[in-house]
C-alpha cells in the first residue's frame, strides 16, 4: 500500500499545525537539501506547452529517495473558475522503485514556495527588515506573508494588485492572524519604504510590475512570478543593480527574470550560500534579488518533510497504487485469485 | 475530485470482463492512437538510472488529453520479493491541466504490452499461425498468451524458462483457461515449429535467448524483453534476416534489440503500417520482428480505454488529489475555513 495525503488531509494538517509552523519546519528540510545540492540527480523540468498553458513533470533524486511533481500552469484558469496551478507529487524508494507517499501538492507547493522564499530571505534580507511590499495578491500571497514572518518576523505588509477583490481577500485572510496590512494605491505605493519586496503576479507576459525607480538600496527582492519562458515581472535595469541569486541556472536562464539577459549574465547559485562556499548579502545597502522559478529539489524537501511529519497520523490514508502479488513472477495470479468466474 | 482505479478495482475489472476481452478492447484504442501517431507530442522517456535499477516518467499528449506513466525496472527485485516492474499513471485535461484519472498501471502495463504485441501480430504474423513459442515465463507471460489468442486465435504454447517454477506457474494459470501448454526442455525446443515467438526475459544483460538457428522462415518474432540500454535478448544475426518494426525509433535505437546495430539500421515505424503508409508482412516466408520497448502513446491509449470503460462504475473511487477552492485566487482560504483553531 502507498500512503496518500489528499487535499482534505493536507488542509487538516496545515490547519492543526498552523501555516507558519509548517513553513518554519519545511525551511530546515530545504536548507538541508540545498546544503547537499551537488549530490542530487538534477534535470530541467519536462514541459508540455500548449496555447492553454503548460503541464510539467519535475523529477529529482538523492539516490536514496526519488521524487517528482506533476504541475500545471494555466493563466486563463481563474477566469474559468479553475486554479492557475494545481499539483501533486510522489516520493519513492530508489532501491526498489516502489512509491512511498502520494500527496496533493497545490497547497504543498504554495507552502514550499513560501518556505524557499523564506529560507533565502533569512540569509539575504537585512536582519532588521520590518516591512514587505507585495505586488500581486493571488493564491501564493498569504503563504509568502507567513514565510517572511517565520524568517524575519515581518508583520507589516503593503499590498498592491490590479484586482481589488484579490487584495480584499488577503486582508480578510491575514488581518485576523496578526498581520498589519496596508492596501496600496499603486505598485510604487506598495514598495515605498519596504525592506523586502515580493513580486508574484500570474500573467504570462513580459510585464514590468517592478520598475527600477521602485527599488531602493538595501532591499531584498523576492521575485517569484517570473517563472516561465516569456513570463517576467522586473525591469531589466534592476538586474544590473542587484546581486542575483538563483536555484538552478540551466532552468532559471530559460524561465526566470534573467531570461531578459545574455546567457553569461552573472548569477550566484543559492545552494553555495547555504553550503558556505559563497557570501550572501555583504553590505546593508546592497540590493539582493532572488530570481526564483521553483526547482524539483524544493518539492523533494517538501515531500520528505511531509512524509516524516504525517507518518502514523490520521493525516494520511493508504491507497492500493502498486500491485503486490505474493509471488512477484505471478502478476496474473492476482486476477485468477479474485475472479468471480472461478 | 479525481477518479482513481487502484489495484483491487483493476483486478475486479479485469476479472469481471476477462483478460482476453480487455486486451481485445484495448487493441482498438491502440490502433486508433497508432493511426494518428504523428499528431502526438512525443519525447523519449525521462529515466533516473541507479545501480539498483531505473525509475522512468513517460509523458505524451494528443493536445486534448495528457498522460504520463511512472514506472520502475529493477531486475533484482523478484529475488527480494518485489515486482520487477511497478507502475501507475495519470490522464489529465490539456485545456486546464486538471487530472481526470489516476490508475495503478502494474497490471494495466502488462495488459497494454500484451495488447500492443497482439495488435502488431494481427498485422504481421501469418494469419494461419497456430503455435507460439515463449522464451520467458515471468510476470508478462500469461498476458502475452491472451493477447495472441485475441489477435490470432493461438491456443498452443511451447514455453521455456530457466526457472522451472515460473513455467509451472504459467501452466497452472493458463491450462484451466483453454490453453494447451507444452513445457519445453530448452529454448530451441520451445521455438521449434512455432509460428510466433515471444521473447520476454528480465535479465539486464546482453543475452542471447534467441539464436539465429532457432528462427525459421515465416516466423513472427515478438521481442519484448530487450527494452533498456544494455538489455537485449536476440542474436544480432536475426536482425539482418528479419524485417524490423519499431514503435519510436529515437527510443528503440537506445533501448531495443537494434541497439546492437548501427544508428542507420533500417527499421519500419509500425504506426505507418496501421496508417496504411507502409506494407506489413509481404510474403509467407518473410521473417517479421517487432522490436518492442514500450512507448508512452501505448499507455495513453490504455488509460483512455480504462477511463471510458470504468466511468460511472464501481470499479473506480474518487480521491481529493486537486484543491478546488471556491475562489481560485483564495487557496489560503481552504486552510482558514476548515481550521479547528478558528
Amino acid at each position: 500500500m502507498t500512503r496518500f495525503v489528499g487535499v482534505r488531509d493536507m488542509v487538516r494538517w496545515v490547519s492543526s499545525r498552523g501555516p507558519e509552523a509548517v513553513i518554519a519546519g519545511m525551511m530546515d528540510y530545504l536548507e538541508e537539501d540545498f546544503r547537499r545540492w551537488e549530490l542530487f540527480d538534477k534535470t530541467p523540468r519536462i514541459a508540455s506547452h500548449t496555447p492553454y498553458g503548460v503541464i510539467e513533470l519535475m523529477p529529482t533524486s538523492d539516490y536514496d529517495k526519488y521524487a517528482f511533481k506533476y504541475v500545471n500552469g494555466h493563466p486563463s484558469n481563474p477566469a474559468r473558475g479553475f486554479q492557475t496551478v494545481t499539483a501533486f507529487g510522489l516520493l519513492s524508494e530508489v532501491h526498489n522503485g516502489y512509491p512511498i507517499l502520494l500527496a496533493e501538492m497545490t497547497l504543498l507547493t504554495a507552502l514550499r514556495t513560501a518556505a524557499t522564499s523564506a529560507m533565502v530571505a533569512r540569509r539575504l534580507a537585512n536582519p532588521d527588515s520590518k516591512v514587505m511590499g507585495m505586488i500581486g495578491s493571488g493564491s501564493q500571497a498569504e503563504f509568502q506573508a507567513f514565510g517572511m514572518r517565520a524568517a524575519l518576523g515581518i508583520e507589516r505588509l503593503q499590498v498592491w494588485d490590479t484586482d481589488p477583490a484579490a487584495v480584499r481577500k488577503l486582508v480578510r485572510n491575514l488581518e485576523p492572524l496578526g498581520f498589519e496590512v496596508k492596501v496600496a494605491e499603486s505598485g510604487p505605493d506598495a514598495t515605498f519604504g519596504a525592506d523586502v519586496v515580493t513580486t508574484c503576479t500570474a500573467d504570462k507576459a513580459l510585464a514590468t510590475v517592478l520598475t527600477d525607480a521602485m527599488v531602493a538600496p538595501g532591499m531584498h527582492i523576492n521575485a517569484i512570478g517570473g517563472d516561465a519562458p516569456g513570463k517576467t515581472e522586473l525591469d531589466a535595469a534592476i538586474l544590473d543593480r542587484a546581486t542575483v541569486f538563483v536555484e538552478y541556472p540551466p532552468q532559471t536562464r530559460i524561465e526566470g527574470e534573467i531570461q531578459q539577459k545574455a546567457a553569461d549574465f552573472p548569477v550566484t547559485e543559492f545552494w553555495e550560500v547555504v553550503a558556505g562556499k559563497t557570501a550572501g548579502r555583504q553590505t546593508h545597502e546592497q540590493i539582493t534579488l532572488f530570481d526564483s522559478v521553483g526547482f524539483a529539489i524544493e518539492d523533494f524537501a517538501a515531500l520528505r518533510y511531509l512524509s516524516e511529519e504525517v507518518t502514523g497520523t490520521d493525516f494520511e490514508i493508504e491507497i492500493d497504487l502498486v500491485a503486490e502479488p505474493e509471488d512477484p513472477k505471478d502478476l496474473f495470479g492476482l486476477i485468477d485469485v479474485l475472479s468471480p468466474v472461478h
